[in-house]
Order: structure tokens, then sequence, then C-alpha cells
């Protein structure tokens, strides 16, 4: 017997529609007893919305999120919107006894990031932040290596989020498609947009960040806006690297841009421990690297002269989510990151283990990118604070 | 203003899934006319197939796919069902005239091939075979690379496609779903089930192959059967490789296997011609090489200090289908061949230019998977009559 | 007290140089007793010939090998002249009791190969002849991985050697550097250049190769003669492949050709068995990838999760020949490949066992290379004697 | 007509012997006038280096190396000892009048530094310090691309360059092959052994790096040394991570570690620029990756379905160095890097041009390499001075 999940999307761009077709396919890939019912799409332009309600599936549109987050007919509000957004319609859905899905970065800023965390966590309703890197099946193996012990003390870890679409100063800033160009919409350059996902993949697999060093710069000075046409200041980081250390004692290198010529998005990382190392890029999703050096049954080692970085292709039955899928050696693409997140929240609600990142731990990967910031405007290493 | 497009869906196995998931997804994705209506899935095992149906969506269930060719609320049928079951439904389809799309290979034979393409095409239904593979983005590139004359006189292609799921004798043969190990329903083994996809890919991007010589092998030479437990001579050829000569004079070699240890879905090929080379691995599918010889602009070379490989990561919207999913740098999946196929067969309804494989087309294959098998039985060339 | 070994060197081209290297370089780098002396070098054009014993510190010319091979003081003699003069040259040498190193092939065809090897058995020389691909790191890793039982019952080998130096019709042929061009001086085209290669490897790793279907093309069908500049007809094979059935029962598919575009010395080879596979490429060459199966331990599997493709980077001391070399993770490059097999020869002098290839194996490869000739006149499978 | 270049090694250890190996090589493969020969070694341990002597050839051994820089039968000093003697033996060389080639880094700090190049530029020696890695023929071509200006405004720089040889406490520390793990025998970890590589590509790439910020870490606190078998706290840093500023504007990030598991000789480098980017990977010294965005003739941009990572092999006769080996497609090995740079270094005698990185841009990277030190222990950005 399957129970409804009437769900109100606030946001109908890119994260719109990846959260939407996640809900859609919920139920053809997931043995799970929720069925999701797009019930709301709410978007500021009524036509827009009511287009893309029409594509998707839903059944009616909103143009004001307060009346969506106060909907009857409403289980879960999920946030696609911009960043500066977030924040009131996160605690206002709280407050109203909705779960809340929201779009990563959780917030602009810690104080807000904290008091979206209290909200929730007051209200007592099961939240998610989409970080949906942790869901590609190769990052979710990399996870159960490192639990299954076979990395040891960890030493090194390095993370690069290397794009490359903004390098022409003809590319405009600010409106509906690219409002991530513009600092009031997204309160940060890649720090927000990319950093941020490097980040709570990092401190996934290996614990806190405790502090950092970092640098931004803004290569292009001016832009115009999309919708205006008038040449205005670039307000954010178009590129920004940090040196971290780790709360275990590692350490790490941090680095992501938009100016990376011939990267599309090559969101990769590498983790260093005494018994063994990864290495994933994003760019080719279907490969986790695995170096193996650790005893595998006690009292033996790797035959040396047999020991190198295993390309293991996580398309079989055994690894994360593919028993959902097709057969070995089939690829599943970047839309079921989305899919297996949603997956696991809904599970998680079933099961009552939620399931993680939840706002308390965006919260964490907030206050390194705030103090990312902060040390790259200070010049000076700056203490993060994360849990 | 749309148009229904009413499927009746024959199979619920493995094709029966990924052509399912194709038709629920074509209009989230291409702006075509036609809506897909899940009419009705028929299988043999009613309990089975009603749970596939209320899975996926489907109206209702059949157990006779007799009946469902000739229900009027049908407007094309699919064959996703075992190889020797095509012949019979397809031409009832025709003859009904429903659309027919049809699971590779086509037929058991020639023979068969010939008769069904003769039928879909007297009964003027639009038809296709599901050679998903030619819609792999970057296997589309390819096509694309070679019709603007980038490779220039064609020397060789070289072809494999390798699996390793066979190796144990504990593996059954026969049932629902290991009927690809049984030679009644599956006509022959690695030959129509991977090196068809070769060969439909080998004719597309150099032309008809004109004689072969091959050899194939049985490693295992007998097997418990999955759903009666007797043990069975294996019919089927485990391995196949072949050599080649095209029509155009280049040389090709093709080799097939399901005991190639560690190769889960290994389906590659390298074409060299005079001003370019081409190389395609479907377990990396992302990626097309591409080494560029020829001059780029008239009376200039590239520069010998630069030429290499390039390893082309074909998401970018100016990439075969990309522009209808997600942004540059993500990768769509394996189930998204199939829905490309569907989109490229609903826009051959419906702009008149039907789309490729045909009957026709699928016909030729059948005519090489023939000679091959042939000629590993007489030990001797043969030659293919395929056009 | 270390020995002379006084070398007299046939021919002053490429292998002459590859040769003469390694004799120069051999006690640099392996603590054997004997020390080789560059007494002469022999050509027939005097001046090329003294111009490249002054580059390299021969002693003195010859222009006349039958003087070189009768020389008291001479111990060796190398043959690194063209195809067409091993068999004389060998012959005289060991019935004059010197010790005879060959490039490869060892002959123009099976008769000669035979008479080859009769010579060296009964003058009781030791002999070798420079197959020396053996000889890279990775590629004497795979023996041993062979040899430990890691790879099981094997299924597959396919090997290729793809090179595009003679795309261009403008290519002369003949003359001193161009003579692999012509037919007279070669006796064949890629088969005994390069496929005679692939089948060494193929036999050292896999067992004698009992039969074969092949087909050869020559492409470019006229070339300028280098020296004459008289336009003739090609004699050689420029391309070819062939189908082989290993003893053993395995499957084999080999490939060469000069005409792969973008292919400069693509040396490749892949095997797969029951519990493991290897994979090689010559343009990479400090890499040899793995893929294991097989239990490491009795009674435990490798975790099937963890399963991946493995490349070793065999720089490191515990594999073959590095040890004498520089440090882990530091490449050596072509030519040491002679010098490891020289290194192989002298010790097999002073260990009283003798090293491998000599000339009977060789001939082994020659009824192959002579099989496959012999094949793709004919059109028909044939039976190689191979042992 | 030949002249002699009477070389006097000080060292024989690893150093000692890459050099040795260049010298011997010199004029099999490069048409220079001069002959190296192989005057004197030098070394503390008599016997060892004597042993060194007759392995390779030299003609006298010295255990005071203020003999050898003032024996009158040497032209050149090569000072291949560990980094606290360099300061000493290059002034005395250089007063001496001789040539001095010095391995890297150059001095224990930069106060050394200044004085050993103010010595070498009065004396007016030649004088060159050994940075191999620029003579990968790989990383020379990355070298020319940037000079032709295909890569256009620089925006980022990332380095590594990982090892994994100290992770286990048990390697000890001091004494002939491992004074690299002792503080006051190397001054510094892998700032001065690794880094200093990594500095100068760069600085040759990018140009000067202006200001950094560090972070350096000791993992294992004491080890046994070698000799003495007493327990001693480490002093080396095992690990250094730098963030850099260019003084082109450009960002950059730097890291090395001997901790970093199945990285062996992992020295990475990327660029990105407006037109185009690099990669380079010295475990595959044989490929540069480029990427080129950059318009190709006036007027046009590379089609843009067909961009991508290209992978340059190195090994054309087109290609920095490759000329004077052997033929397309096979590679040559770390020992040539060593042989490069002394073919450049004596070609600069003989033109008049002196090769690169001499004293002085040496000494740029010991600025750098202070800095980074003095950054890490003072935990603030340090402007570098270098030039």
């Amino acid at each position: 017997m399957s129970k409804q999940l009437r769900v109100g999307m606030v946001g109908y761009g890119f994260m719109g529609r990846t959260h939407t077709n996640a809900y859609k396919r919920l139920n053809d890939f997931f043995p799970v007893e929720h069925r999701p019912v797009l019930k709301a799409v709410c978007g500021r332009n009524e036509e827009k919305t009511a287009a893309f309600a029409k594509n998707w599936g839903y059944e009616r549109v909103e143009t004001d999120w307060r009346n969506l987050v106060r909907a009857k007919d409403i289980d879960l509000i999920d946030i696609g919107t911009p960043n500066d957004t977030h924040f009131e319609i996160a605690i206002e859905a709280a407050s109203n006894g909705k779960m809340v899905l929201c779009e990563k970065p959780l917030a602009m800023n810690v104080a807000q990031a904290e008091e979206m965390t209290r909200a929730v966590e007051m209200a007592g309703v099961p939240n998610m932040v989409w970080f949906n890197y942790r869901r590609v099946p190769s990052v979710a193996l990399a996870k159960q290596i490192v639990e299954e012990g076979r990395i040891g003390r960890s030493f090194h870890y390095r993370a690069t989020y290397l794009q490359d679409w903004t390098i022409s100063p003809d590319v405009p800033q600010g409106g509906a498609g690219l409002w991530r160009l513009d600092v009031n919409a997204a309160g940060s350059g890649v720090t927000g947009d990319l950093l941020a996902h490097s980040i709570d993949t990092a401190m996934w697999l290996n614990g806190p960040i405790a502090r950092v060093s970092a640098m931004t710069k803004t290569f292009v000075k001016e832009r115009v806006h999309a919708e205006t046409g008038a040449v205005q200041p670039v307000g954010i980081d178009d590129a920004c690297m940090f040196l971290a250390e780790f709360a275990n004692g590692s350490m790490g290198t941090f680095e992501s841009t938009r100016y990376a010529r011939g990267r599309k998005n090559f969101n990769t990382f590498e983790m260093n421990g005494e018994d063994g190392s990864l290495y994933f890029d994003l760019e080719e999703p279907e490969y986790l690297q695995f170096f193996e050096y650790k005893q595998l049954q006690s009292g033996k080692k790797m035959e040396s002269h047999l020991t190198g970085w295993r390309k293991i292709h996580t398309t079989n039955s055994e690894h994360p989510y593919m028993s959902h899928y097709w057969v070995p050696g089939t690829c599943i693409g970047y839309e079921h990151t989305f899919l297996n997140a949603l997956a696991d929240f809904v599970a998680g609600i079933e099961t009552g283990k939620p399931t993680q990142p939840d706002f308390r731990a965006a919260l964490q990967t907030q206050r390194v990118c705030d103090a990312v910031i902060s040390s790259a405007k200070q010049g000076t290493w700056v203490e993060t604070g994360a849990e």
C-alpha cells in the first residue's frame, strides 16, 4: 500500500528540472512505499512556470512561495531557487510543518544556516540538502571503502572543481539563468557553487576541516547584466583556492574556478592514507580509482610486483545504488545522482533513520565556506568551527 | 496539440524495461508532438507481467500477444521478447497496420528477416530495430565526423564486444532471464547478441561488409537448465571472431565473447582512415577519441608537433542529443540511448523522414551474422550479400 | 676478473645502432663477467660504416662480412642487416664457431630458418634472436604473472601492432633506410617486421599457435625506389590480419598495419583467462594492466566491489630488470629492451642456462609467419606446425 | 676536431650515477665538438668511490674535493653530493676557474645561493643547475607551446610532486643513501628535494612566483639514524603545500609529499590559459596533454564539437630532443633527461649562448623555497622576491 508524498517545488530552473525528474522516476526504480505526486511548482514568472508545469506534469502553478508553503495539500517543500531565497522559504516551510529539501549551498552565510537548522530541528521535520555528488556510485563506494578501514591513517586530501564557462568577458551576469554570477543572488562565486560540493564530500570522507588559508580572484571585473544590459562590477569570486588542515591532522588542498580552459565539470578528489588511496573525477563518473596497499588478509601484504591503481568500473550490482538500475557495465547518468539522493531521503523517512546530509551537516559546510571567504579577504589562516 | 502514441509492449524483461523507460521519459526531454501512452504490456506469466505493469504504469496486461497486435487501442507494437518470437509477432503486427519496433537482432536468420522486412514495407508501417548504441552521443558524433569527411579513405576497422559473465560453468541456461544462453530461443550466442551491435555500427560508419572468415567456440559444453535443472549441451557460440573485407576495400577485425575476464560491456571500435582515426569504448561512453591529421583549412596541415589523440568529452550542447539534457560536463546514461532512439523514431514519423535502422537495414546486419555463423561452420570465407 | 666479449657487428643502420648501444651500456648496469669490446663493424658502404664506427667507437671497419665472420679476434657476430642477408651470414658465423645474435625475423622463410637453426645447434654456439619486446619490464612481468598461475585457463589472446608511417604514396621504397618496404630485402611487409614480434610474445605467453586464417592488403600499389627513382610495384603486405587457434584451445586475433593513422608503435596484447586478464601497450611501456579475479589466498575471492583493471607502473625494484636502473617511478626507454636482452644472453653464457628466444624458438615464429602469408594467399585456414 | 671536456665528479651516489651516465652517452647521440673525459670522481669513502670509478670508467679517485677543484687536468666540476656541501665546493670550483654543474637545489638557503651566483658570475665560468625535468621532451614541448602563444593569458597553474616511500616509520634517516631525510644534510624535506623541481618548471613556464602561503607537516616524528642506530627527531618537512600568486596575476597551488600512497614519482603540472591548457605527469613522461581552444588560423575557432584534451605522444622527430634518438613511437627514459641537459649545456658553451637554468635562475627558485618554509613557520603570506 503506497503513501502519497505531495511535492511543492519552488523554482523551475536547472535544479527545478533535476529534482522534478527525480520525483518522477523514484517508483520506477526504488521499492519505497511513498509515491511522489507533483502537486505544484512555484515561480515568479507565471508563463514560464506554467510551461514547466505542463512539460513535467505538475498539477498546478503558484507564483508566491508563501502560498505554497502553507498549502494543505503539500507534504514536502523543495527549494531549487537562487541562494538568497533559501533562508526565508526554508524557515516558513518548516514552521508550517513541511518536510524541506533545499538545494546547496544551504544559505548565504553561517548565521542564516544556523537559524535554518534550528528551524527544521525545532519543527521536527525531515530535511536534506541536495549535495547530490555523494550519490554518484563511485563516490558512495569511496565512502564505503573508507568505512571498511581500507585507507587507514589519513595524510592527504586534494580536491579540484574546475569549469571553463565564464572565461569570455561577453558572458553576462544576473537574471534567470545566470544568477550564479550575481553576488547578490549567489552570495559568492565558485566557493558556494562548486567548492561547497568539494567540502561536503571531503568532510564526509575525511572528517571536519579545522582551518583554512584561502585566496580568491575575480579575473573579469565587469560584466553586462543579462536583463538590464547595464555594465556592472563583478562581485563574485571567479576562482578560489585554499589550504586546509583537517581535524584528524591530514592536509588538504582545494581549488575551484570557472577559468580552467578544457575542464567542464572536473570535480575531482584524491585521498591518501597509510593503507590506500582513492581518486575520483566527475567527468568519468563510472570509475573510482583505488590503490590498495593494506594487507588483504592477516599476515599478508599485496604482493609488491602487483600493486597498482585499480580502475573500478562501479557498475556492478554490488556497487552502491546499481542494483536498482540495469546490468553490469552499463552506466547511469548525472540525473540519477538526484534520484539516488531522493531514494535515500524517502527510505530515511520510512525507516526512521534520516539520511545525510541534513541541514545540520550542511551548516558545517557553510562554516568552511564562510571561513574560506573570510581568509581570502584577510590574508590569514582562519578557524572554521566545523564539527 | 499533442497526439497519442498508444504503446503495446511485448515482453517485460530487461528490454521491456529499457523501452518502457524511454516511452515514459520522451516528453520530458524531447519536444515532439506525440505523447506515448502505456496501454498494455504482454507476457506469458500473468503474475509477473502484472507486477511489471504496476511498477511502470501500463493500463492493462495481456498474456497472448495475438490479442495485443489486433487491439484497436494500440498504435505501436514493441517487441522485447526473445529472438525466436520476433518473426511471428512482427509479421502479425505489421499485417494489423501497427508500427513495429523490434529489439535486435531482428530475426533468427536471413529468411525470417527478409520476410519481416517485406511485411512492414508492404504494410507501409513505420518500423525500427533497437540498435540503441547508434544513439550514444559519442557514436553519433563518430558518424557525424565520418560524414564531414574528416576520416578520408578508410583502411581499417576493428571492433570488440567483450563481456565476462558466463565464465563460470555454474551459470545455468534457459528460462526467463537466461534465454540468451539457450540456442533455441536466441538462435546464436554472442554473434546475434553482441556482434550484431558491432556489425550495425560498423556498416553505419564504414559501409557494407562484403565477406568474412570466422571462428566460433563454445568453452563450456554443458550447463544446467535454469528451470528444469536438467544438464543440457550448450548450443550457442560462447565466443566469435571474424575477419572482414568491407565493400570499400578496408579491412576489419571483429571479436565478441562472454569470457573476457574483467571486460563487462567492452563494446569498442576503431576506424583508421587516411585523414583521421576514431576510437570508442562503451565502458566510458562519454568519450570519443579522435586523431585528426587532415588539413583543417585549405593549404595547412595540423602542426606535427601538436598531433595527438583527442578525448572529446561529448557532453556539450553541440554534441548529438545533448542539448536535450543537462549542462556541459554532465553525463547521460545507458538508458538514454533508448530514449534518443525513440525520439528519432517519433521525429521520423512527424517529419516523414523515417529514422534508421529500419528492418531493411537490420536485414543487412542479419546477412552478415548468418555469413559469420556459416563461415565458422565451414572454415571458409563467405560472401555476405549485405548491401 | 672480467672476460672480453669481442663483438663483430654486421650492419650500421637502425638495428646496428640499438645493438651497439647495448654493448656499450652493459657493464655500467649489469654485474656480468664479460665485457663487450667493439672490435669491428661491417657495412657495404665504407664511408658510412666508418662514420658509424667513429661515432660509436668500433676499433675497425669491414666491408665484407665474410672476412668478419672468419676473423680470429671476434667472439660474437651480431647480424643487424636486412632480412635477406641473415641466412648466409648466420650459417657462416656458426660454422666459424662464433656466437650468433640475429635481428628478427630470423629468416626469409621456414626453410632458411630450419637450416640456420641446425647450423647453430650443430656448431654448439650460443645464439639468440633479438625479439627485444620480451624485455620490456611490463612484458616480462606479464610472463611472470602467467607463470605464477594468476591467469588460469586461457580463453582469448588479441594483439595489434599498428603504425602509420607509410600512408603517403610519396614514401619511397628500397635503399638503406627503407628496405623494409622492398619485398626482395624484407621477404614480407608487416608480417615479418611487426607481426613477428606479436607472434613471438603471444607464443611465449600463451603457447604455440596451431592454425591461422589470414588476409593481407597492399594499399599503395606502386612506389618510387629510394635510390633509382624508378616507379616499381609494391611487393609487400601493407597490412595483415589473422585469426588464430592456439594449441591450448584459446582463440586469437592479430593485426598489423602501417596505415593506422595516429598509431605510431601501437604494439598491444590482451590475454583473458579464467582467473585474470592482462593488457599491454608499447606506447606507454611503463604500464602493465592486470585484472585479477583469482582467489588471492585459499578460500577467499577478491571482494567483488573492489575488482578493477590495475595499472601496474612497472618501475619498482621488484619488477623485472628494474633493480639495475634508477629508483621507483622512473622509466627506462626503448633502448633498454636491447640492453636487457643482451644482459640475459650474457648471463645465459655465464650460468650455462641459455636465454630465449634462441634460433629454435624463432623458427617457430617463422612457421607462423609463413602460415599467415600462405593462408592469405590461399584464402584458407592453414596449420602452422609450430611447437 | 673534438675538444676534451675533462670531468671531475663530486659524489658517487644516485646523482653521481645519473650525471656520469650522461657524460658517457653524450657523443653517441649529440653532434657536439666536446668529448667528455671521465677524469676523476671524488668521495669520502675511498673503497666505494673506487668501486664506482671502476664500474663507470673514471681514471682516478679523489677523497678530498679540495684537491679535485684545484686539479689542472679538470675542466668541469660536477657537484652531486648532499645539499649542505654545494656551497663550499661551488665557490672553490668557480674561484679555480672551473665550469660548475650543480645538482639541485642549488643551496641550503638564499644567502648561500646568492654568494654562489656571485662566485660563478665573477669568475665568468659556465654554470648550470641540474633541473633535469625541463629536459623531458614533453616538458620542453610545453615550453614551446607557451612561447608559441597557444595558451594565452594565464589563469591557473597547479603542480604536485607526490611520492610514498617514507610512509613506514621503519625507514631510517641519514647516512649515504638517506641523507634526504636528514635536515642537516638536506636543509629541508620535500620542499628542496621535490618542490624545487615543481617551482623551477612553474617559473619557466609561467613566470615568477610573487608570494606564497604555505603549510608543512612532519608525519613521522622520530626515526632511527641509518648509521648510528640512534633514535632522533625528524627535522624535515614530510609534506608541504602552498598557494602562490604569480607576477602575471595567475593563481597557483603546489603540493609535495612522500606520504601519498600509490604515487611514486607523480610530478605533475597543469596550466590553464585563455586560449589553451597543458597537463603533464612524470609517471607517463611520453605524453603531454594539450587542450587547444585558440583560433588555429585567423578568423576560425576550433570547431566546438571537436574540442578535447589531446594526448601528444612526444616521440616524433619534431619533438624536442627526439631527433637524436630512435624512431617515432619509441620512448626515451629518465636518464635521458640528464643527457639532454648536458647536451644543452655543451651546446651553450660552443655557441656562446649559455643554457638555462644557470645559478642565477636557480637562485630564484631558492627564493621561493625559502619563502615557502618561512610562510609555513609564520602562518602568513610571504613575498618571495623572485624575479
